[in-house]
């Protein structure tokens, strides 16, 4: 039998609540605050008392480097699922693969707004009308939802909790699976551009800070459990995924201390982002020019 | 207390017995008949009693689209390690990540003598001495130890096992994580050209043949559990990862009946590799010119 609860997106009242509250399911999250109400799903009884798990697929695009996550519930009845920073040039990649895979897409996200390729978040939508776009409000971008430090994104039984790491831009967030006893273990941090593996991201445009990039990782990544999986935005080496300890101990930049690392990002000496001027305004509005 | 004992790679005396063999900790594979003895470690009497834990890395070479995989025990004290499909001008990356992982890298290990890159096998061993390369013995190519079907390949506690996978080549093989109480689940299987994600290696060339490959995708990988991930030796189009699931109902040319398959690689009309002609006779010496 199935019975109908919803899917929320909701705030914390404090960024050290991150690590402490209980998370239950969320149709049982009545003592927390909602900021959002993201959509509306549908369960079977039985599957709340299973355990989560997670469908999940990396997608790399060439051009960019960049990598896209399909993460999806795959208990859920009707597996909800998101993608994390799709690119124009492969949604119908990314979408053959979730329509194969029987998955209902619920959310595209982006970590930032990306100057090096064209985000799929809107071609996305004008293929599957129903999916919301998600991006942080600290972005000052369009999307259809809006996140902030400490929110929580629902597919399924699993979610992504929201932590800001501007460095890059100004309104760059970190997405990492949630700390709970029906949540994934090890966790996975969706790091964007702020952590790279064995890197980061250049600082010296869209409000960029070496010293913010800097604090941001340290108290927002760094302090997760080291075995933590990163799943960064691009990597240029053929790397897939690393771990939060393995970046403490050897990210040639972001191991090092404060004035180290910003005088290594001062030096950097990088050329100007030849899609820059194309994306960054094109992203701005969520991959589509207004009508 | 450190206990020494011996990691063996050894034959089974009959197909059917890859599922069937109960598969108990390499000091105790007494009752089995031993083909090769590959090397010693040593672990501590504790890590016996828990479970496996495999530590995976996939790496992908941009210029040909190779990925090499990185497996290790990282529960057992000496955590060893192999690479399968290693490409020789991302050696070095390779080597440091396992370095940095503090891993000891036991094997380098071909799927097949590849005909698009140079394998890293021969390169690794002049930097890590220590390091057996395997390849089939079907390949008739060089190496320091020789795989036949049935063979078990252990890292730890944790094997390979050889599955004869010909069709893209005579001499090709998928190494599959072992079933059993202590090993991985899903399982995976490392399919080389045999299957490729959506795809397959071409027949056209090196003793192919696609009669063959329909008949070893069919009898050697799509009797596996359908929740098995499949690690393909390339993905030219981002992919990562699949399962045998998907590849036997959205793969365009396995999912079909032999006689179409037959005619889809009949009729593919590609052009000669560009790299044929130097990397074979190259990697049929393991990599490296004879001296």
């Amino acid at each position: 039998m199935m019975l109908s609860f919803r899917c929320f997106l909701f705030s914390t009242s404090s960024p050290s609540s991150y690590f402490s509250i209980f998370l239950p399911k969320p149709h049982s999250f009545l003592p927390f605050t909602f900021s959002q109400k993201l959509g509306s799903y549908t369960t079977s009884s039985s599957a709340q008392s299973m355990p989560s798990k997670l469908l999940f697929r990396q997608l790399f695009e060439k051009e960019s480097s960049t990598y896209t996550y399909l993460l999806a519930d795959a208990l859920h009845p009707e597996k909800p699922a998101l993608l994390i920073d799709p690119v124009d040039k492969t949604v119908d990649r990314d979408l053959a693969l979730v329509k194969e895979l029987g998955l209902k897409l619920v959310y595209a996200i982006n970590t930032h707004v990306h100057a090096d390729h064209v985000t799929g978040t809107g071609l996305i939508k004008t293929k599957v009308p129903d999916v919301k776009s998600i991006i942080s409000k600290a972005s000052n971008a369009k999307a259809d939802l809006f996140v902030e430090p400490g929110d929580k994104i629902y597919f399924g039984d699993i979610f992504l909790e929201v932590r800001a790491t501007p460095g890059h831009t100004l309104g760059c967030v970190t997405y990492v699976t949630g700390d709970g006893p029906n949540q994934l273990q090890p966790r996975m941090a969706f790091t964007g551009d702020a952590l790279l593996i064995r890197g980061c991201g250049r600082t010296d445009f869209q409000g960029g800070s070496s010293d913010k990039l800097y604090d941001s990782v340290h108290s927002q990544i760094f302090t997760l459990p080291k075995d933590t999986l990163v799943y960064p935005a691009h990597d240029y080496k053929g790397f897939t995924v690393s771990t939060v300890g393995e970046e403490m101990l050897y990210n040639p930049r972001l191991s090092k201390d404060k004035e180290t690392f910003k005088n290594i990002m001062q030096n950097l000496n990088l050329s100007y982002p030849k899609m820059m001027d194309v994306a960054v305004p094109l992203n701005m509005v969520c991959g589509l020019q207004e009508t």
